[in-house]
């Protein structure tokens, strides 16, 4: 058993990580900060999770994490980076689903966040957390960057296809779509019930920040510069993220089917689906699945469907994996559970 | 580790059972039955359960269940009341979901389902599987008959009032509302999202099944006969059942409170929030808790609210629960997992 | 053709009085406020009106209404108060969707929304809106206070009993569910969609501002003092109140159905549907109609249930409603097109 | 006034359009068919039309619609083609929301519906009804036949760039979502509430039978052929279709938003939104407005996005505003109420 902390517990991500941990194996929470709700019980602020854990959070300003092995951010971006170099000096490790430590490319960050890195050292020690292209060098990093959930869906679905290089890297296309618990746990008039509910709608078509991080790991998976149209879109649902992708095969002869399902054959967080339904983001929900399909309609457009569960394998779920990683644990330990369906 | 089998393995209350059976500490899933997807694999049907499961579902007149310790029933009324004799003289242990040996008065019954009971002589052996009620009894039982969903949440809230006989037993009355699942997973037309979402109505105001059942119990509780006044309603949800009931007091010297808080203190899946918060469907949702409140405003009306799972306290956890008895295992074995939220 | 302004405008009572009026054939709008949006284009903050106004919002402090005929308040409670009495002195007839001026009790009204109330020598003077009750004083009213969203469902399912005379006034029952908009347009986050979709509770058990509104109401119906236990939820859905109401018939010939049919014979938005079916929120949703039926089920209670839309006869529907009355126009002017369905 | 039946009236399509109907200033409703619900009042089957409508529904093999001037047909494909040409040929015009008389190229039809088409000689007849495009030969039309609804959405979002030649019409992609009520109002599992609410998937990405018919739409508008990668979606909500459409420019100095401005400007219902906001289907619920924008990202790639609702611009609006060019009268005539939002 170790000891870990989160910073920013009562955020969607936060509160998922809890629910997480307090069926993990091997893991003990012993802090819970936030600052707005210092002082309550947490199973007051989440009454679905009385019983599972005897916390209150604590103002983050008061905590220094002395007693734990490991911290979790689950906070905006521009606060972890700030924390962080301490915390990894007195030998606590970090897995930050923030976007602090994601770009490698420091100038990107900092105009994608229009903020001064506070910690540019160590972007270049900070490993990229997506288990199924960086599993081996996850296993020895003591600061881990979560992908994001956007990040996650177009990756892996892109994945089998840049490796193989087989698509034109210059025209990928990205149509994704997101349930409103992606946007956080904020009180804004446009996620209201009243407002979101019963309609659909794109945004940020014009550029959106998690575009350079898909850039620089799709171009990874290319060995070589690639070119992303990528438009989020809001649904009327809770959790979960869709991602429908465009590629277009310069090889004739490439079966896309074999790709995927070689190259997702021994992951034990993605599921092929391989046609026999499509993937859908019930299947995944509270879960660390991704699904994926791909299709070959006729001509030499490819399309790749993908479901996760954004606050799951798009964001806790994953720092989970990331932290059995990390700690030599079975990767799956915690993170089995089917979701609950209909 | 007993073998367990399934019978109407793909209606909503079959396919919970195989969810929390599969995460089941002594449990293995031996055979599931369905008349309409025999030969179909249970996972092709229900990839959530991809990964947790490897059976293909079987006609139930080509199974025996002699390789089963215990079945469950997952069916319309009126099926298990045909096969359960047989599978009892076998010495296979029955849990049934179904309506058929809940009442006790076979005239009753008859006249409820409109059909001649086929196993009227098991009627008074089978235990009526509430465990806060017959939780002694239940450890002892061959074959239990669940509660219904309504009536789960209706007679756990009125217990403590009964119980102590401080209310008028002719004027109880219970507003009630269920998640679309509770109708089950068929095909129609008022139960498609088009026809169902944005929208609240009552149904079977004039009377409903579920009625006797509840004025069974309730008599129990009182120790004399009880009059119900209760009104379903559908909202737009999957799951979830929330009950509003309101009793007059008798006696005005009682504390409602202390009564609610003593009689649930054992209970490992009654959570009284004692006004902490409400009891909310969400916060219970694929968990076997029924959260529970009650409220004393001024004058002599008393209301009491609860909330259950429709498909997990009011029909699969509660079948698992009664498993857990019958067997004497921990009663809370594979029922822990926290709900999803948000 | 009148000119009408709107004070709050932006709420979702206000916009939906936009909605109402821009397809009014004997109003012009002249002037909205909204001390939050003043310099916006109605329009662009609420696309669904383009092509239908021309406005922009305005300041509440730098509109005096000169050019107005009769303005509508849709306001927070504790604002029209201050304002009405200056209007009213120039001429302007008002009709306030607040609940400023529906207690005759300055006192209760003072308590409920702890605040003095600022023109109390108005009260008096001010008609309450429910047509069904007040339609002839509306006539001659020159500020009419709009009933409350649940008071409308729960005065007009009450009435026939109450004034007919035939049930026990001090034990009704009323156990309510609104959709989220009954809220308000306002930033909070258990109004979030993924905070309020999926799920049910009730709230304000203990007490809420709406109930001497609604015992003051059904008092004058019953000619005397009536004791009412009023349970309000929130159910995950837009627009609609659903009342469920309970009540003890003191006489056992009643035939409650006739008495239904003929209170609401002349109604032009009260749809007694006798049994045929059930009223739901969506078949009245966007529309005035208030749709009623009663059941006696065996006993001696009886079940009314009733729907509306809370923004419409729950609110800005019923305030032109009672502007048609008050110009001596056609009583469903502007107020006739059917419910979008599904 | 002219007198007009729909048969296939208990669909989505034809309950939507006794909604348009009943409220359209030049049209009186004759006759409704329904092979399920003959003998039923309308207005008991779906009660939010009581008071619009004072008929019952006929059963389609009683009727001869010799008193109708125009029929409109909301049946599925196949059905229309056998009873248009004895009703054309006693003079009676047709709107037909099928897809009977859509392709030109009977083969393609055939093979698309896996039918023989039983009318192949009024295909050259039948006008294809986007008024958007073939405005002038609708006027003089005796039949027409409605685009379908994602057709309809994907062919006005393209149309600006195709007419103006500036995209490479081989690599035109369009990534869609319905509503569920686009499925029909028909008793399938996979369309319940508890199967569709919270959750999104794709369908028919191998091939849909929309597929010809939008690009047969599309070809015209380029003046040659194009070829399309077409994916819809299905997301939790009732009424809408958004579009999210990509097309690469061939010329870079195209000025897309100008484009697209002055190609709708004298359009009724197309709503260019010109990045003032998103467009969204809750803005176009219940009206025949179809609401676009176009944005050009940094490189080569545009991307329109476009929201109408299925039900109305994508059906039976399309199909009024088709009636009215046809007549003679205001395109406009019975289409202008706003959207209810929220």
């Amino acid at each position: 058993m170790i000891k870990v902390g989160i910073v920013g517990a009562t955020g969607y991500a936060g509160v998922e990580l809890i629910r997480l941990l307090v069926g993990h194996p091997h893991v003990a929470i012993q802090r819970l900060t936030s600052r707005a709700e210092a002082g309550v019980r947490v199973d007051h602020l989440f009454p679905s999770l009385q019983g599972h854990i005897d916390l209150v959070f604590e103002d983050p300003g008061a905590v220094d994490f002395a007693d734990c092995d490991l911290v979790f951010f689950a906070t905006p971006h521009a606060v972890s980076m700030s924390t962080v170099p301490a915390l990894l000096g007195r030998g606590v490790k970090i897995i930050d689903l923030s976007a602090d430590f994601r770009l490698v490319d420091i100038g990107v960050w900092e105009s994608s966040y229009a903020t001064t890195h506070a910690a540019p050292e160590l972007v270049s020690t900070a490993v990229y957390g997506l288990p199924e292209v960086n599993r081996a060098v996850m296993r020895d990093a003591n600061l881990i960057a979560c992908p994001g959930c956007y990040p996650t869906a177009v990756q892996l679905g892109f994945l089998p296809l840049l490796e193989a290089g087989v698509v034109d890297t210059g025209r990928l296309i990205a149509s994704c779509a997101s349930g409103t618990s992606g946007a956080g746990r904020n009180a804004e008039v446009n996620l209201l019930l009243a407002e979101s509910t019963e309609t659909m709608k794109s945004y940020g078509v014009q550029g959106h920040r998690h575009l350079p991080e898909m850039e620089q790991g799709l171009s990874r998976a290319a060995g070589g510069g690639v070119s992303l149209t990528f438009v989020p879109h809001l649904v009327p649902m809770t959790r979960g993220i869709h991602a429908t992708l465009f590629a277009m095969l310069t090889k004739s002869s490439v079966n896309v089917r074999d790709l995927f399902e070689s190259r997702f054959a021994d992951e034990p967080f993605v599921r092929f689906t391989g046609g026999h339904y499509e993937p859908e983001t019930r299947h995944v929900r509270g879960t660390n699945i991704c699904e994926i399909d791909v299709t070959h309609p006729p001509g030499d457009m490819v399309v790749i469907t993908v479901a996760i569960d954004n606050l799951v394998k798009g964001a806790s779920g994953q720092a989970v994996q990331a932290m059995n990683l990390m700690q030599g644990w079975d990767e799956t330990a915690g993170l089995m559970a089917p979701a609950v369906n209909p």
